[in-house]
């Protein structure tokens, strides 16, 4: 299958758009059943037409996320019905207006955070859910920075608030967010971050982040040598059965922040047993404790927020969204990119982030333009062919 | 018994200091045992003499809080051996240095926060623990302002970090701390305020609060007619069954802040089966929950924060008080006077807490200065005279 509609993903370029030809079949990734990595194939569907406020999107990368994980496994609430298209992110650009759509044109480059249905060649999306990205900005760092530098200005600056001086806490370092805190924290003058990943990782991050603990070890009595009065700021994306020893190293007035369960979500197939387990193993708090201790308890989801809480979050990430793309034109922040997937190769792009191999963001496009690869972050991109993956040993359900 | 040291409490008065003559007798409010508002009296007892990092101080006017019924209960960790004396804020004047106060003169004005033993005509504290106070406060103004604007500075713009437009909701809108909230959260723009109170408050109180909830009401209910996007922050100090129900009302990305629990403190005397039993309704929080919700839970206890978690609150607190001291000289902020009473009457002191009848400041001092009660705050002063008060009904343990 073949592109009829051949774009280059080049920035800096402004021309006049025609309205594109469009196919009549587009790729993308089914979520076909739950559990195994085989259950995620790329496919061909008939191409989506927008509606009453809806635009069309030729989508040209997508980001993988470590809720993708458990969206494959079943271990997410309300999801759609089976088969669907799975991803909350991706940038593009606009090719065909719906009805009702003024403030919009074809041609413009955008970042989509749909519900659900990113992982798609093309994506009719609703408006509201679209955000202009700047000229200077590629499709792939605009898919490698929304989640996750979202996520992490959220944290740092609107729950967490942290102040010059302070000391931030977080775990996987090398991860998509891993990576944008370390970048968005280091904007407030003398923070000190202290931060996990797997040892191999050490060397890559060691300009990131100021101390490096090995994940698994016992971070907090490693932390409370570094800094013996508590940490300000502790970001926990890993759940499970961390989230009291964690507490514990926060200092007065400190704030704990879970935003991920990445700990449910080891194992390969789908395994509520495992769930339950973990979530058991998160103790519950009591607020007394809280009064007693001066601490801060808090949680944040990105994908509940946008979609269960909607109200009044468009402006919101709009605003943030305009934080975001000025510090990435002032040279403040960059999106890193560890990999290039085309749909194709879905597999390996999972693969990558359920064994915590990525330094930075996990990128999957319709097909890989070879094009593309000499202009985007060439620097630190493993890309996989389009030939196939070699899968995964695994397991069906 | 009469003072020997005669100082006016005049602000904007600066003359040289001579080293006063100092009584060997002073007075103080004694807590002989728990329970009974018979056990807290004023009595006599030897001057106490300043060692290294010490300084004597003339108490002139000290701060009553609802923590101050809970100590008199018993119903407080790590009480001093009985008999001692209570209490946290005072203000006064230095009269007399011990060895290494360098830094401190005799007759300068300052904030005291001890530990205990506050509620005494002279007392001995570590340096450490007094603030010197702006020229134009008087003392009254700096034993009103101490914990209730440190507590209300500190949940709004420190934990709660309070924005444009945002919505705060609080209780007790006619206590100490309630009168702080309302002052200090109209420094931001738009802020709206909601706030429970008594109904026979609602008259003098109309103008510093946007909404008024009855308390006692289903404020829950009322608070989401007002606001059906939910409140920005909550800052409770009734914890007791409060707290689940509280949380159910704070905004996506929404705080709530427990800085109290005198839900706990309704009866007379000790009662820790009441104690228990409330503890017990406040459930926990799972963290899970938060993380679904978006919900953040915080606890801040001042008396904890400056005691037990002392290593780096100096500075902090300094920090707090020199914000607060510019907000008082630009008229910003203005602490209400609930009464002023004298060591004597420290059971009608502590009873127009306990019965909510105070609106601002419960303030005692050694003697009331009737020369101060023309310059103090007189259209709120309710003074009980020194007589000896109409103890109301009790019971002793």
């Amino acid at each position: 299958m073949s592109s009829e509609y051949d774009s280059k993903m080049t920035p800096n370029l402004k021309k006049p758009r025609k309205t594109p030809i469009l196919p009549n079949e587009i790729k993308c990734v089914l979520l076909q059943g739950y559990g195994s990595v085989r259950q995620m194939k790329a496919i061909s569907i008939p191409r989506p037409i927008p509606s009453d406020g809806e635009v069309l999107i030729r989508v040209k990368s997508c980001g993988v996320n470590f809720l993708d994980l458990s969206i494959r496994q079943g271990l997410f609430s309300d999801l759609p019905k089976l088969p669907f298209v799975p991803g909350f992110e991706c940038s593009g650009e606009i090719v065909q207006l719906g009805p009702n759509t003024p403030g919009f044109q074809i041609g413009e480059r955008v970042i989509c955070l749909p519900r659900f249905y990113a992982w798609s060649e093309y994506l009719v999306i609703n408006c509201n859910q679209i955000y202009k990205i700047p000229d200077s900005m590629s499709y792939r760092e605009a898919a490698a920075l929304s989640y996750s530098y979202l996520t992490a200005y959220i944290l740092l600056f609107e729950i967490g608030s942290i102040k010059i001086g302070q000391t931030v806490l977080f775990h996987s370092a090398g991860g998509g967010v891993g990576i944008a805190l370390s970048q968005l924290s280091k904007l407030v003058p003398n923070i000190r971050t202290i931060a996990t990943c797997s040892k191999s990782k050490f060397e890559i991050l060691k300009n990131q982040v100021d101390f490096l603990l090995e994940e698994n070890s016992d971070y907090v009595s490693e932390a409370k040598k570094i800094c013996p009065e508590g940490v300000d700021l502790v970001l926990d994306c890993l759940s499970g059965d961390n989230t009291n020893k964690g507490i514990s190293i926060t200092k007065p007035l400190g704030k704990y922040i879970i935003y991920g369960t990445s700990k449910n979500l080891d194992g390969e197939s789908k395994n509520y047993f495992a769930l339950a387990k973990n979530w058991w193993h998160v103790d519950k708090i009591s607020p007394i404790k809280l009064y007693e201790e001066n601490r801060s308890l808090s949680g944040f989801n990105l994908h509940n927020f946008l979609f269960n809480q909607m109200f009044s979050s468009r402006r919101y990430i709009q605003d943030i969204f305009s934080k975001l793309f000025n510090l990435y034109r002032d040279g403040h922040i960059r999106p890193v990119i560890d990999s290039i997937h085309s749909f194709d190769d879905i597999s390996l792009a999972l693969a990558r982030l359920q064994e915590r191999k990525n330094i930075g963001k996990v990128i999957i496009e319709p097909y890989i333009d070879e094009e593309n690869l000499t202009k985007d972050g060439q620097e630190n991109i493993n890309s996989s062919d389009t030939d196939g993956p070699d899968e995964p040993d695994c397991q069906d359900d």
